[in-house]
C-alpha cells in the first residue's frame, strides 16, 4: 500500500506555513465552492432521537433522490441498480472487488486518480496502464494500445470521465471505441464519472450509461463530493445494470453495514437544489481554467492542452523532477511571502519514469488567488532555474 | 461473498407485516436506546459551509475525544495509536488488510460476528474456526484447541469480547492464556471491544491493550455505535501501538480519504457525555438480560448459560433446525397477533453443521416487548413442535 504522494509534501507545506508563508493549494481536490443550503438546512432538521443504522443499499429517500438525479441526467434507473456508498471511494473498492478476482488485471489510462492504487492494492488485483499523452490532451489512445495491454486475466476497463487528473472529457467516438473493446473481450467498464458536469465551453459528458450494446458491463462510479461540494459526508453509489454485480456488491455493502445516516438525511436535500446552483458553479470553473490556462501558457516552457472539464489539469514544466521542483516551491521560495503547493504527477502514473515533468494543478480557489498562483510559479520557475546546484543536491539526498 | 444469513428472513418478516402481524425484533443489533444530546445537539450547532474532507485519520477534535476516552478508561494513547475509522466495520477490514496477506489464515473463536466473514473474503484471508461451547457459556477453549488450529499461515486471532453473538465476557485468566499464545506464537491479537462497557453483574471487561507483554500484537477495534447508540454516525477506531500497522490501516485511510464529516462534528461531544449514560444504559440492558435469563430458563428445552456482557445471547432451542424454526416463526405463526424473528445461529459458525439447534436474540426493545417475546417464543415452540409433518416439507423444499 503506496503512500499518498501528496500527502508526502505536507510537512514541507506545514513548515512553509510556520515561516509566514502563505500557501496556495493547488494541489488538493478540496473545492472552496459552499454546499447548497438546500442540502445543510436539513442538518438542522434532524430529529431523529436515536441516530440509527440505515439499510445497507441506503435508506429508500436517498435512493429516491439519486434515481430522480439519474432521471434528469437521462437516465431511468430502478431501485436495485443504485447503491448508496460510503463516497465513491467505496464504490470504486466495490467494484474492483464485484469484477476481479486476486491476481486479476484491470486497465487503466494514465495519468489516473492515485487512490485507484489503493483500492487496486486492496483487492488484489493489478493496474495495467495504457500511456495517455500530453500532446493530445490525454485523450484515449487507439484500440490498438488497448488491445496490446490485454492479457488473459484482463476483466474490465476502468476510466475516469471527465478526468481527475486531466481534466480531459473524452468525446463520443473514443468512448464508443471502449465500448466496442469492452464489448468484444468481455470486459467490465467501470466509469468514473464524479466531476460529469464539471465541462467547460458547452460541452457535455457522455455517460458510460449512455453506451450501446454494453448495458450488462457498466458500472459507473460516483459521488455526491464535489457535485454538491459536499465531500465531507462521504456519500456517493455504485450504478450498475447487471443483477449479478450488483448483487456481489450489495453483499460487501451488508457486511459494512450501512453508509453514513445523517449525511443520507442531508443528501435527500439534492433534489430540491436549482439547476442553476450547478450552472453556477461550472460558469466560475470554466472562469478559473481560463485564469489558469492563459496564465500558464504565458510562461516559457510550461506546456498543456486547454483542460475541458473536472478542476484539475496535467501541465508539463520546464523542470526534470517535478517532485523537487514542488519542494522547492513549499521548502526554498517565496514570491512577496507567498507560493504555491502543485502535486508532483509522477504519482499519478502507474508506469515508472513517466510524469516527472509534469504536476497536476487543482483549481479550487477563488480567481484573484490564482491569477496570484500564475504569478508565484513563473518567479518560482525564474528561480528554480538558476539554482541547477542547490536542485542537483536535493536531489542527491532525497 | 455470503449473503447475510440474518437478513434473508426479512422478507418473511415483511410479509407478516403486512398480515398485520406485529414482530418483535430479537433479530437485530440496533439498540432503541437514545443517542446523548450531548452529541445529538452537535448536530444543530454546525456552521461550516463547505462540508469539506476531514483529515484521513479523522479531525483533531474527533481524536482528542477518542484520546480523552481511552484516558478514562485507563489507557494513555498518542494521536498516532488511535485512527479514525468508518464504523468498527471499517477497523475490522483495516486490522485483516495490515495483518494478513492473501491466503493466510486468521484465528476466531467460533460463533463468531457474521461480518468478520465478509471483510476476511475481501482480505482473501482464511478464518479457521476455534469452537466454543454452550455448556461453559461461550469462554474461551483450552490453549490446546488454538495450537491445534495453527498452521504456518496463521497471522492473528481475533476474538470479540463482550462477545457477539454469545454475550460472553472473557475473564482475565483465558485473555493472559490467549496472550502468551499470541506472544509465543508472534500472532497479532485483534480484540472487537465495541461492547466494552456492557457488562453485567458487577464485572468489568479486560481490554487486551492491559495485557503485558503483547503490547504490539494488540489491534482494538472499537466503534461508538453501541456505546452511544449512534449505529447511524458510522464512527469507530482502531487502536494499536504497533507503528507498522498504524502506517500500514494510515494508508488505507488515506486511500479512502476521510471518515464521514458530520459525524465527527458530532462525536467530539462524547466527551461531556456524563458517566451516567452509560451506567444507565448498562442497569436497562441489565435488566432486560433478566428479564430473557428468567423467561426462557422456565422454556422446556431451552438452554443458556447466563449471558455477562454485551446485548445478545445464543441460545440452544428444542428444535433440530433452528432456520426452519425461524421461518415458521413469521410464516406460520403468531400469538395474539404477535410474533418474533430470532436469528438462526448457523450462520454465526464456520464449521458446517454447528448451531442448526440454536438462535441468537438480540434484547434491544424496552421490558415489557421482551416479556411478551418469552411468551410468543414459548407459544411458538409449543405449536412448532406439534407440526413436524408441515417442519420437515418447508426443510424439504428449502
Amino acid at each position: 500500500m503506496p503512500a499518498s504522494p501528496i500527502r508526502r509534501l505536507t510537512p514541507f507545506a506545514d513548515d512553509a506555513k510556520k515561516r509566514g508563508v502563505h500557501v496556495y493549494h493547488l494541489n488538493i481536490g478540496q473545492p472552496d465552492i459552499e454546499t447548497p443550503p438546500e442540502m445543510r438546512d436539513r442538518l438542522k432538521a434532524i430529529q431523529e432521537k436515536v441516530l440509527a443504522y440505515s439499510p445497507s443499499n441506503g435508506t429508500p429517500g436517498f435512493v429516491d433522490a439519486l434515481l430522480g438525479y439519474y432521471g434528469r441526467t437521462g437516465f431511468a434507473l430502478e431501485r436495485d441498480q443504485v447503491l448508496a456508498t460510503t463516497g465513491g471511494s467505496e464504490a470504486i473498492l466495490f467494484a474492483m472487488f464485484a469484477v476481479a478476482n486476486e491476481g486479476d488485471d484491470v486497465l487503466v489510462v494514465e495519468p489516473f486518480y492515485t487512490n485507484y492504487s489503493a483500492f487496486a492494492t486492496m483487492a488484489g488485483v493489478r493496474l495495467v496502464p495504457i500511456t495517455a499523452s500530453a500532446e493530445n490532451g490525454f485523450h484515449l489512445p487507439g484500440r490498438e494500445a488497448f488491445e496490446r495491454a490485454l492479457t488473459p486475466k484482463t476483466r474490465a476497463v476502468l476510466l475516469c470521465n471527465p478526468g481527475n487528473p486531466t481534466g480531459t472529457v473524452y468525446g463520443r467516438a473514443e468512448l464508443d471505441q471502449v465500448a466496442r473493446f469492452c464489448r468484444d473481450r468481455n470486459l467490465f467498464l467501470i466509469s468514473d464519472e464524479v466531476y460529469r458536469e464539471f465541462v467547460y465551453d458547452g460541452l457535455v459528458a457522455t455517460s458510460a450509461l449512455a453506451l450501446p450494446g454494453i448495458e450488462d458491463l457498466v458500472i459507473v462510479v460516483d459521488s455526491l463530493s464535489k457535485r454538491y461540494s459536499a465531500c465531507g459526508i462521504r456519500l456517493g453509489c455504485l450504478v450498475t445494470r447487471n443483477e449479478d454485480v450488483y448483487g456481489a456488491c450489495f453483499r460487501m455493502a451488508q457486511g459494512r453495514l450501512s453508509p453514513p445516516g445523517i449525511a443520507q438525511a442531508i443528501a435527500v436535500g439534492i433534489g430540491e437544489i436549482p439547476a442553476s446552483y450547478t450552472r453556477n458553479v461550472v460558469v466560475e470553473y470554466q472562469k478559473r481554467r481560463d485564469i489558469l490556462y492563459e496564465g500558464l501558457g504565458k510562461i516559457p516552457g510550461v506546456f498543456l492542452r486547454k483542460p475541458e472539464g473536472a478542476f484539475y489539469f496535467i501541465a508539463r514544466m520546464p523542470v526534470s523532477d517535478s517532485d523537487d521542483f514542488a519542494r522547492f516551491l513549499l521548502a526554498d521560495f517565496s514570491h512577496e511571502g507567498r507560493t504555491v503547493m502543485v502535486a508532483p504527477a509522477a504519482g499519478f502514473y502507474a508506469t515508472p519514469g513517466l510524469g516527472r515533468n509534469e504536476v497536476r494543478i487543482a483549481y479550487v480557489l477563488n480567481c484573484d488567488d490564482l491569477r496570484r498562483s500564475v504569478e508565484v510559479l513563473g518567479a518560482a520557475l525564474d528561480a528554480y532555474g538558476t539554482q541547477p546546484a542547490a536542485a542537483a543536491s536535493r536531489s542527491a539526498s532525497a
